[in-house]
């Protein structure tokens, strides 16, 4: 892969993801009142769907592509490694404050958690997120698991990495759904009239799910992926083409 | 893999496809008054989630995977890609009724369509696999294209086939949410209160996406892959073990 196509990539998928946030906030800020950190109002509710686009979606792909940058495919892996587990942790603690500031908020409004599918299908993700960041943190950074542990683990960490962000996305897609079905509630400007926040929103959804993919596609296409130690074939140059 | 151990996958993940599909049948039938074909009721309706989830899930999964079975691997292609372009034309149409049954629903209730980001994701989704079913006959099973160009193409196509499944089964997911707060938005048994029709419709959603996953495992998983023409390795065997 050239070099200028590789850093265009990049940076377009950074700029995406950053538009994820901007706008899942610039949606709280704009039509639901901005944020507050009280532990009584709606306003720290409205955190739940900025931290959860940030930590489990944005961040979360951030964490994921470590390996896909052609610096890392050189040299010792252990910083990468690390980086790697450092980014994802700092995806789940946003994850855990998203899950924090809506119970909180269900708890004052004396409402029920985790009765929609959306909060299950979120739990469940959240709950696979710790599992995989625990096991990825013994098994690949701990000093004492075998090579061959390590080997015969790795296909199914970066399995279920897919299958997190895979999870993570649907439950963003069905909670952005049921947020708008919640809100636009009135008669003067039901969700189906199409209001302007159902279009901001809706629009904010589909480019969380474009953003989603091209992070899958990157993680699964071969000609992106870190050579074995000792391979380095023409299909996956290190950023040799045009320096 | 072992003869014993595939065909016990292969009937495992087919029963949880029947499943999904049986359990959407019998959420309308139970909770909301079964089915009609009169173009005016609600009960026309009731067809969506069920044509949704058999077609664009589980037909659309049985179509995908056809060539993950051994007996696709030798003899003549064609026969097979036959079957592949015929299951998922199955699932097409499956998944076009399913939208015919809402737009109708809509239209005698004066309600508006596609307002929803559930709408705007499933309306992205059928015209991506609509895309990709006809860039598949032209491509794939026309005579008239080249090796060189169906290579090319091939993990393109690949790919699309698993992001059609994901969006898929985001859609049957903020369907099923959306629905649930619909029905259950009465003060008696509300959906937080988790009476026995969103326990049953919510745990219905949550097997369509562990039948997902299990069949995207399959699709990416290269020890299930058709081998290429004159490949047969120890990784990708014919069945052979045990026989």
């Amino acid at each position: 892969m050239a070099v200028g196509w590789f850093y265009l990539s990049c940076y377009a998928l950074s700029l995406l993801g950053l538009m994820c946030v901007i706008l899942t906030i610039y949606w709280m800020q704009l039509w639901h009142g901005g944020f507050a950190w009280d532990g009584t109002s709606r306003l720290m509710f409205n955190y739940h769907p900025v931290f959860m686009v940030a930590g489990s979606v944005v961040v979360y792909s951030a964490a994921s592509l470590v390996y896909r940058l052609p610096q890392s495919w050189v040299g010792p892996k252990l910083p990468w490694k690390i980086g790697h587990a450092v980014l994802h942790l700092l995806a789940f603690i946003l994850t855990v404050l998203g899950l924090v500031v809506v119970f909180q908020f269900h708890n004052h409004e004396n409402t029920v958690s985790l009765y929609s599918l959306h909060s299950w299908l979120g739990i469940v993700t959240v709950f696979l997120f710790a599992c995989q960041w625990f096991l990825g943190f013994v098994v690949f950074l701990l000093p004492w698991v075998s090579v061959w542990l390590r080997s015969l683990l790795k296909p199914i960490h970066v399995f279920f990495g897919a299958v997190i962000l895979f999870l993570s996305i649907a439950s963003v897609i069905s909670g952005i759904n049921e947020k708008l079905f919640f809100s636009l509630n009135n008669n003067t400007q039901p969700y189906s009239s199409l209001p302007s926040e159902a279009v901001f929103a809706n629009s904010t959804g589909m480019l969380v799910v474009v953003f989603g993919l091209l992070v899958l596609y990157i993680l699964l296409v071969s000609s992106w992926k870190r050579p074995e130690p000792g391979i380095l074939s023409e299909g996956q140059p290190l950023l040799r083409d045009g320096e």
